[in-house]
């Protein structure tokens, strides 16, 4: 059997490791087109900004373990440049002597991945434009931030053009540099994958480090004097800066699939069975520039992700060996960090429910991620999404500083088990004071969720109090109740609030008014779901804002002005 | 509906809290024997140790807010003395007073948790003798441990008798207090309930902190001559200290409930059914002094944890105002940290499967917390048990310094939806290099577990290989083979081993015996497997070491003795 790879990377060289495991007569060839075949993309952010200081460290397999341990016949700097489908073979051009030659396969593996995307805007092929996708890129990135000046120069300047993870990476690294950095970005929220309101204390946290945050705003042209580039938006803002990262969103490399005619999806991506083939049996494709399938909604959608690439390139491999091995789709679980935060999630948002118009509900707590009566407990945000009827899970997402990515990875499974917020009540987890609570933030939220599906806990969105807040004329209908303490309700409340702090509210039942719709809120949604049950048990119409006043806070607070 | 509550903590406490919320107008009495309701018993030790300052931290939920949030009539220093299922009352003791009276119930919640076991030694109730399980408790060891001695005196010295959860945490907190500590466990092992070689690392970790272990030992005598206490051991040593903590497991407190006639398991738990209620149905039992059913086998047992306890307390609430709430068994999450270490667990343990005679197999998996290639990654040990007919997960181990608690309850989760090695290969958990890896070491223990279901990977376990290398006279029909590069070899290898490195050992083929079976290994198991794929399809007769060298070193070093 002979294997040709394109592209020898997480995909790629997962694929052919796998495939030298299952069959040690084998011929593997790995066709790289970069320097390095097996490098950790993921690192490259961390390595321009000093963290990681040994560019070797990125070398997570080099080629010569590659030929030695796994015995693959690994080629870098060798680009494919051809698929012959009818004669079985690929062109191949040496980048080194610019030769070219064809090679033979019996079953090829395409894992050319997905490349930085660059919209033709004027200027964006400048010179100071970078992208951060491989080694070369991030040579040349490093190359810049670390550009000599002498001390009564002022700091570099940096504009990052798109805030997706490798943007906000980008950022953080550059700041950590001691980069004037400014982050500009089309949607009105860094992240876009996550929801709105869960990102939201993010911009105030990337603020608070002294970057710039245009959001709802795009470059429109890149200018390069000589001295410097010029980046102008859309809004008409013109930003002065050294140089520019364009980290917009990356496209499946799909052109060689293309011009051989294998079937390719909306989004580029090459069309797959649950084998990892394309619509040629003999090719493979896997990783970035594959199609796949949403695993909780089975639409075909493209998610750019390390650990679905390494295990779709194992799940080729072993199919290709004659193996059943099956991939299940990917829903999606990532994590990002920033100046010591984190947001993951899993599943699907809230934004991609209402944009297929599935029926969902959804709760928010704000648990801590350990025993509060131990020291360095932090407070974290969780939001659940279900099915309204079964509970079944859809999605979670989780921003804060410790324990994110463990709740998250929970749910993770929950999710890939099919269960729902009922099992999330009855988990059972690890518990020492350092390390979660008796009640975990999982059970937690399903705690709230099943609570909320049995109508215990009858719960109001804060897009719907904000609207009551700000309705004019003022909305009679809606009553609203803050039980807080008065220190808490003078700190800052709901406009048109009324504070009865949980604790007196039974002496004062008589005040409250039966013919209007009551809306409770706490601080974070506890302690209205405690009066919640109480008014409801004593005859009144009333609702819980999920995740209360914290949440509220996160949906109400206008965007970030350009500082 | 009225309600009485004997015990007012966790299971107590949090089946008073949910009763509040589905009736604001039932009666809800706790009685409890101590001065506080709702405190964390799982901080005492870290009370007493310096790391949580203030004791009000301990009070979870005050008095004071059980009454007037939830309106509960709390009554402490009350103990119940007396059950009178006839009369449907209990009687109680005003400890203040001294005065006693009955209290009428419609449905009884027994709450009353487990008591530290005192065995009948000479001797363990002197003065010098402590335990910790509440409030009372901790002040009299902290008023030991604070006791002053001017700087001219020895520091003092204590005895820790039992190296469970409790008796672990106890001796990390005398030692950050600066006490000489000696403990003392009957088991070979500290931490029982884990496997051996899992919990090997940690007894050089106590070392390493100055920790005298006695393992395989106890205490047969307490001596208390004015001055000091004299502790003697079954083995004959003498040991001299200030004072001694004896924390050899809890009992369930189940005295009220025999006598009330209340059936009782083998182990003193109070029998219920799935909604906890005891062979009285208007009493119910929550907690440690419940017998509870282990989740995966069906078996009856005692699991005495916080988590486990509050959710019984909320269902237990549930039944009884008409709620169909059933308790799901208890799997036996648990972990425990110590000097910064962590050691986890979740369902059956070897030993267990073991003693129940159930087929099972195992992995061990050594991975990174985290990329390797981002600053900070810390290796973890990571132990799989499963069904080796249908790759169903039955418990799983871990240990490590970071990362151990998510890994843990990532399979804790699984094991409750029942699922297989296989999912676990195929779970899909957040990946950016600070937080996991591509392949995170969930994903590595289903790989590894999968691939020794698929026959991929032959593999052997530590002891067969020490049962080799200790052969005498010398094991011939077995040749052990050593992968690993020439310089980790000679830093100490097993006993016997030829060293071939997997980079070199194509070449050498023909030097290794095929007559003979072959066990391969390296440092973790990973090279060891690359061998073994590679001399199987060569036709050798060949197994993998699993867990490598690592796990061969943790059963073959023999026990620590005596300091
Ligand atoms: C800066 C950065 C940070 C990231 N951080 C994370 C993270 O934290 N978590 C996460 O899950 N994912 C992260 N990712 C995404 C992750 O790296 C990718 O999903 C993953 O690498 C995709 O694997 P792949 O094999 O499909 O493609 P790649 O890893 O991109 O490999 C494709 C290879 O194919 C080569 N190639 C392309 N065309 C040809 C050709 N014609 N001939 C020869 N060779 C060719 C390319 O040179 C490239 O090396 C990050 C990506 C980047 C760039
Ligand atoms: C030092 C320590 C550390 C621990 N650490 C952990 C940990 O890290 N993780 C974990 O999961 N678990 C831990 N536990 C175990 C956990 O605290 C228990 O499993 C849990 O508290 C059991 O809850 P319970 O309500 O059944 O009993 P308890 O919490 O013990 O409450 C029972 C209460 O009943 C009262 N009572 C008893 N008899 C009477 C009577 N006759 N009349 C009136 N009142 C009575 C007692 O005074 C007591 O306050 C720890 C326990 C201790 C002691
Ligand atoms: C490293 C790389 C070449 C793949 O090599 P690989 O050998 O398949 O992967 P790993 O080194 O992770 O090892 C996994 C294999 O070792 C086995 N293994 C791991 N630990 C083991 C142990 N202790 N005992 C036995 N086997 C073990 C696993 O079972 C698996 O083998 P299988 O697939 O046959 O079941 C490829 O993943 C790569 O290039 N990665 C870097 C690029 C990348 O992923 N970038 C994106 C993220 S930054
Ligand atoms: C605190 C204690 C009194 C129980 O009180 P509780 O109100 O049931 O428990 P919590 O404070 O954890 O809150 C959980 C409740 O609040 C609800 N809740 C939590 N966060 C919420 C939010 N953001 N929005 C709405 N509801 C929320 C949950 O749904 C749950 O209610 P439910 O059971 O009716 O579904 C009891 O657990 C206790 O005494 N604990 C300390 C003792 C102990 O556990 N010791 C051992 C460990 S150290």
């Amino acid at each position: 059997m002979k294997i040709v790879i394109i592209g020898a990377v997480a995909g790629g060289a997962s694929a052919a490791a796998r495939a030298r495991r299952l069959s040690e007569d084998a011929e593997i060839i790995l066709l790289e087109r970069g320097p390095e075949p097996s490098f950790a993309n993921c690192g490259l952010p961390y390595y321009v900004g000093g963290k990681i200081q040994s560019r070797d460290k990125l070398l997570v397999a080099p080629a010569e373990r590659l030929r030695q341990r796994y015995r693959l016949d690994v080629r870098t700097l060798s680009e494919v440049t051809q698929i012959n489908r009818d004669e079985k073979t690929v062109t191949v051009r040496d980048l080194q002597t610019g030769k070219t030659y064809d090679e033979s396969y019996d079953k090829l593996i395409y894992a050319t991945g997905a490349a930085a995307f660059k919209p033709p805007i004027p200027g964006i092929d400048g010179e100071r434009i970078m992208s951060l996708r491989d080694l070369p890129d991030a040579d040349r990135l490093l190359a810049q931030v670390v550009m000599k000046s002498d001390s009564s120069q002022p700091p570099r300047r940096c504009v990052v053009v798109g805030a997706g993870f490798i943007g906000i990476e980008v950022v953080e690294n550059m700041i950590e540099r001691g980069i004037e950095t400014t982050l500009v970005e089309l949607s009105d929220q860094i992240l876009p994958p996550w929801d709105r309101e869960m990102i939201e204390p993010f911009h105030s946290l990337l603020s608070d480090r002294g970057v710039k945050l245009h959001l709802s705003d795009s470059a429109v042209r890149f200018e390069d004097d000589g001295t410097e580039l010029t980046v102008h938006l859309k809004s008409g803002a013109v930003l002065h800066a050294d140089f520019a990262v364009v980290s917009i969103g990356v496209r499946p490399e799909n052109t060689l699939a293309l011009e051989a005619g294998l079937l390719c999806g909306d989004r580029g991506g090459v069309v797959t069975n649950e084998h990892m083939q394309t619509s040629d049996s003999n090719i493979y494709a896997v990783g970035d520039v594959a199609e796949v399938r949403c695993s909780i909604t089975g639409d075909t959608t493209q998610i750019p992700l390390a650990g679905p690439a390494n295990r779709q390139g194992r799940i080729a491999a072993d199919h290709l060996f004659g193996r059943d091995s099956k991939y299940r789709g990917t829903q999606g679980t990532a994590i990002v960090g920033v100046f010591g935060r984190a947001a993951a999630m899993t599943g699907l948002s809230e934004k991609v429910l209402q944009r297929m118009r599935r029926a969902y509900e959804k709760v928010y707590v704000h648990p801590a991620d350990h025993a509060g009566y131990y020291p360095g407990a932090t407070a974290m945000s969780l939001k659940l999404l279900f099915d309204p009827e079964n509970g079944k899970i859809l999605g979670a997402q989780a921003v804060g500083t410790n324990g994110v990515d463990k709740r998250i990875d929970v749910i993770a499974m929950a999710i890939q088990a099919e269960m729902t917020v009922y099992d999330l009540e009855e988990a059972e987890l690890c518990y020492a004071p350092q390390f979660g609570s008796a009640k975990d933030p999982v059970n937690m939220a399903g705690f709230v969720a099943a609570g909320v599906l049995r109508g215990d806990q009858p719960v109001v969105h804060a897009a719907d109090v904000l609207d009551v807040a700000t309705a004019i004329p003022a909305d009679e209908s809606v009553f609203l109740l803050d039980v807080r303490t008065p220190s808490e309700f003078s700190a800052g409340h709901v406009d048109g609030a009324a504070n009865y702090p949980l604790e007196q509210l039974r002496e004062h039942l008589h005040e409250l008014p039966r013919d209007r719709e009551i809306f409770v809120y706490c601080k974070v949604g506890q302690r209205g779901y405690m009066a919640t049950r109480l008014l409801a048990q004593k005859g009144f119409n009333v609702k819980n804002l999920s995740g209360g006043y914290t949440t509220y806070r996160h949906v109400e607070i206008p965007r970030p002005v350009l500082q």
